[in-house]
C-alpha cells in the first residue's frame, strides 16, 4: 500500500473521522489542459479518511463545489470548531461510511486552497502564474484527479461524488473514464448552466474585472481586487440561498423608518450577514480563481455542439444517482431530472432523487436525514 | 385653467401622443421629509398627455419605477425613436385613453431626471446636497405629488398608476390620500419586500459604497462609483427579467470551449448586453438617488409594527386592481395577492388579476393584449 494512502487519524471521537491532514500530490509530468495550453508540473492537495482496501476497490472521491476545497470531514485540532464542509455526511458509521469506504477529496486544479492555480509560483518564471495560468474546464480538473488516482494505485473509483460544479466533475467522470468509475452521484448539478445562472457569473465577473485594483491581473499579493471579488461573492451567495430560507433566517429583522437614522443604522439583518460572507471570502479565495471556476461552470456543456445530451452520455457504464433539490434555482430540480431522463433514454442505469429541502441551491450542503438515506441506501449496493 | 396642464402636443400620428415637452414645477415652500428632515423647495419634473377636464376629474397619475421617469409616453422630437417607456398603454385610444384622460408622470422626489434630488444644488449651500439630501421614503415622494396636484389645481385623481415602486407609490397615494384618489392600479408590487429582494438590493448598495470612487459621497462629477453603479445595474436587471424570458432572448448563443480563446471571446450574448446595461445606466443615474431609492422600496412595509397589512388600508375608499405577474420572482404574484387579499379582508372595492407573461418583474413595461384590457375596463369604470 503506498504511504500516502495512510489516514492522518488520531483521537477520533466514536462516529467522527477526527483529527486529520492534508496531504500533497505533486505530478512532474507537463500537463496539456483542454484549452491547449501546457503547465510543466501541478500540485494536488487532498485529503483521505478511512482505509484503502487490499484490492483497491473502495474509494469514495468527493469532488467540490466552486468556493469549496479538499477539506470535507474531520477536524485540524482538537480545538478546530469547524469541521470539513461535509463532515456530517462522511465518517464512521455516516452516509459515507469510512468503516467501507477510503475517502478523497482534493482542491480542484486551477484552484487557490493549495492545488496548482493562477496564484502558484510558475516554475519556469519563478513569479505567480496569474493570468498566465490556463483556464482550467470541468474535464480539466477531472484529468488532473485522475493523475493522482493513478498515484495512489486507485485503478476503479467505487464512486464519485459531488454537488454543483462538484456534480459536473462526477458527471465528467463517468463521461471521460468509463472504465474507472463505477458509480457517481451528482448533486445540484446541471447539464449546461441556464442563461440566468451565467448572468449571475457575468456580473461577479465583472464587478472583479472592473475593480481598479484588478490591475489586468497584475496585482499586489493583498491588494488586489477585493472589492470586486467580496461584491461578487455577496451576490453569488443570494442564489445559492432560497427565498424561503433566507425569510425564515434573517426576514425583515423588522426595521422601520426612524427620523434622523443613518444609512446603517437602517441595515436589514441579511445586509451585514451577506457583507461578512464577502468581507471573510476576499481572505480566503483568489480572484483569478474565481474568474476562471465561474468561467468553468458557464462552459460546461454536455448537450455538446449537436445538442444532445444523450450523446455525452454514450460511453457511460457507471450507476448514476442524481438528487436535485426543490428549492434550488440556480440549477433546478428541472435541470438535473433532464441528466437523469437523458441516462434513461440513453439505456442507463439511472436514477433520480428530488429533496424537499428549502435552504436553496446549497441544501446538499445541509445536514438532511432523507438526503443522507439516500446516499447511505445508494452506496450499500457498491 | 392652469396654464401648466396645457399639453405641448404638435403633429401627433393617429392614436400616438406625440411630440411632448417636459415642464417644472418649482414648490417653494420647506419640505419636510419623514425622516424628520426638511429641504428649503424643491422641483418636479414632469410631463402630461391629454387635457384637463372642466372639473378637473379626469387626471391619471403615473408613477415610475426605481430607474424609471416622467418620460412615459410620446417622443421628444420626429426623429426621436424611443419614445416613453409605456407609450404603448398611453395615447389617443390607447388602454390609458388621453382623448379622456389627463394624463400625468413626473419623476420622484429625490430622482436624477430634473426633479429635487442629492445630485441638485443646495440653495443653502451653492453645492450639490449629495449625502445631505434626506432620504426620501415612499410616502415623502406622494407628498411631493401631491403639491404638484395641488399647483396643478387638481383635488382629486381619478386614478393612480403604478409597476413596482410606482406600485408602492400608488398604494401609498390611496392610504394617504384617501380622498383625493378615486383609484388605483398597483402593478407587479409588493406589501414589502422578502429578504431576497432586500439582500439584492444590500449588495447593489455595497458595490456603490465599497468603490474607491465613491468617495463618502464627495465623488467629483462625471468621476463617481461608476463601476459600482454600473455593477449594481448588472445585478439588478438579471433580477427583473426571468430564467425564461433570457433563456429565450440568449440562451447561451452556443459557445463551446475552444483552444486559444480569451476570456472575452468565450463571452455569451447575456454577458455582453448586461455590460451595455451597466455603462449606459451610469450615464443617466446618480449613485446616491440609486442608494437611496433602493433603501425607500427596502424600508416600504404596509404590515407596519403590528404586522397588519389590513390596518394599512383601514381609512382607504379607492377602487383598486392589483396585478400580478406569473414570472416575477422579484416582487412574485403571492405578494401581490395578498394586497388584494388584505383589501378584500377590510371591506374594501378591490380586485386582483395575474397575467401570464414570461418577462419575469419587468412583464408590466411590455406590450400585453391582456394588460392592456384589464387596464382599459378597469378604467372604464372611472
Amino acid at each position: 500500500m503506498n504511504d500516502a494512502t495512510k489516514p492522518f487519524l488520531e483521537s477520533a471521537p466514536d462516529g467522527e473521522v477526527g483529527i486529520v491532514r492534508h496531504q500533497d500530490f505533486i505530478c512532474d509530468e507537463e500537463f496539456t489542459f483542454e484549452m491547449g495550453v501546457s503547465i510543466p508540473a501541478f500540485q494536488l492537495r487532498y485529503e483521505t479518511y478511512g482505509k484503502l482496501n487490499e484490492d483497491h476497490s473502495n474509494t469514495i472521491l468527493i469532488c467540490h463545489a466552486l468556493s469549496g476545497d479538499h477539506h470535507c470531514a474531520g477536524v485540524y485540532s482538537l480545538n478546530d470548531r469547524k469541521p470539513g464542509w461535509w463532515n456530517q455526511m462522511i465518517g464512521p458509521g455516516k452516509p459515507i461510511d469510512t468503516n467501507r469506504f477510503f475517502v478523497i477529496c482534493s482542491n480542484c486544479l486551477g484552484g487557490c486552497q493549495g492545488s496548482t492555480g493562477p496564484s502558484s509560483l510558475d516554475p519556469r518564471s519563478g513569479q505567480p502564474y496569474r493570468l498566465s495560468f490556463p483556464l482550467p474546464t470541468i474535464r480539466d480538473m477531472v484529468k488532473a484527479q485522475s493523475k493522482l488516482m493513478d498515484h495512489l494505485g486507485i485503478e476503479k473509483i467505487a464512486c464519485v461524488i459531488g454537488g454543483s460544479m462538484g456534480g459536473m466533475q462526477a458527471l465528467q467522470w463517468a463521461i471521460d473514464f468509463p472504465n474507472r468509475v463505477a458509480s457517481i452521484i451528482a448533486l445540484a448539478t446541471t447539464p449546461r448552466q441556464n442563461a440566468q445562472a451565467i448572468a449571475f457569473n457575468a456580473v461577479g465577473r465583472t464587478a472583479i474585472l472592473q475593480d481598479p485594483g484588478w490591475k489586468e491581473g497584475a496585482y499586489d499579493e493583498g491588494q488586489g481586487p477585493n472589492v470586486g471579488l467580496s461584491v461578487a461573492r455577496m451576490m453569488a451567495h443570494i442564489t445559492y440561498l432560497s427565498d424561503e430560507g433566507l425569510e425564515e433566517k434573517f426576514g425583515r429583522s423588522r426595521k422601520l423608518p426612524k427620523p434622523e437614522q443613518t444609512l446603517e443604522e437602517m441595515e436589514f439583518e441579511v445586509e451585514s450577514y451577506l457583507k461578512y460572507q464577502g468581507r471573510t471570502f476576499v481572505n480566503r479565495f483568489d480572484p483569478i480563481t474565481y474568474i476562471y471556476f465561474t468561467k468553468s461552470l458557464d462552459l460546461f456543456d454536455l448537450y455538446g455542439e449537436l445538442g444532445n445530451l444523450e450523446d455525452a452520455f454514450s460511453s457511460l457504464t457507471a450507476r448514476v444517482l442524481v438528487v436535485g433539490f426543490t428549492s434550488d434555482w440556480l440549477f433546478p430540480p428541472e435541470q438535473n431530472r433532464r441528466v437523469a431522463a437523458a441516462l434513461l433514454r440513453a439505456g442507463k442505469n439511472a436514477s433520480y432523487a428530488e429533496v424537499d429541502m428549502k435552504f436553496g441551491h446549497d441544501s446538499f450542503l445541509i445536514d438532511s436525514p432523507e438526503l443522507s438515506l439516500f446516499i447511505r441506501n445508494f452506496l450499500l449496493d457498491q
